[in-house]
């Protein structure tokens, strides 16, 4: 199939604070007071597990219908642990992102466990946001000097 | 340092469309029309997109501060491209996810190239969200029969 382009454009709104246009969509991330922000959205790794809860979403409603049983609904708690330590500068000892990511999912769905079991393995094959996670991804960054950005 | 916990609620409220509870702020999680959603919200891949350029802001800024040079501002186009065969489960060929990201800062810094690069290179090394793309991240996923999830 010929490949999509996901593109988005974003843009500082202050040190911490970042407003998100994808389409017409709007995304306002930051960081609680705690970790220096001015709390006005969630923060980027709460994103990071949102953005990988949508997918379970959509992956799992084509799956369970492919395999022919009924879903109605689907409940997620997902946890991350992190070391804050080598993101602020203080020991490069740990990694700087998640080290793992639990995902709890609560399926109101007419299927036994084994059936369940299946389903989850073809999920984590085929979300690209969990591809993405659980797979080395090429991340390339280039920066150029603007006077064209916002200031704050 | 001690690990930070991050944790979020999420539930399906139609086969595209997620609801994300993060602390006290909410994300709507869709696909588009032409991907069969409802279009009621930015798509998981853009999420991660918009999850990857919140991160840049907050260590960009950090690491401006420590390299001692004034950051007004940054401006981010962020872009990936995926092959959504397996995804829809008509091919096993590619990768589910992004092949790679691309990223554009346009930095409104008093900072020369060099420095600018220097920049890069730390915030590659730092930025949370950056390193669990780039690298392999743990994913657990359960599933969990529920007659508790919400119904559609």
């Amino acid at each position: 199939m010929k490949d999509m382009n996901v593109n988005i454009q974003a843009e500082s709104r202050n040190a911490t604070q970042t407003e998100v246009q994808a389409r017409n969509f709007k995304m306002i991330i930051d960081e609680p007071q705690n970790l220096g922000g001015t709390d006005e959205g969630a923060n980027p790794v709460e994103y990071v597990l949102g953005a990988l809860s949508g997918c379970l979403t959509v992956v799992g409603h084509l799956v369970a219908k492919e395999m022919g049983f009924t879903l109605r609904g689907m409940r997620m708690e997902m946890n991350g642990n992190l070391d804050p330590a080598r993101f602020m500068g203080k020991s490069q000892e740990e990694r700087a992102g998640y080290k793992g990511i639990e995902v709890k999912i609560h399926a109101d769905a007419d299927a036994d466990e084994e059936t369940l079991n299946k389903w989850v393995e073809q999920i984590e094959d085929r979300c690209p946001v969990s591809d993405n996670l659980s797979h080395e991804t090429p991340v390339h960054i280039a920066a150029l000097k603007s006077v064209n950005a916002m200031s704050n």
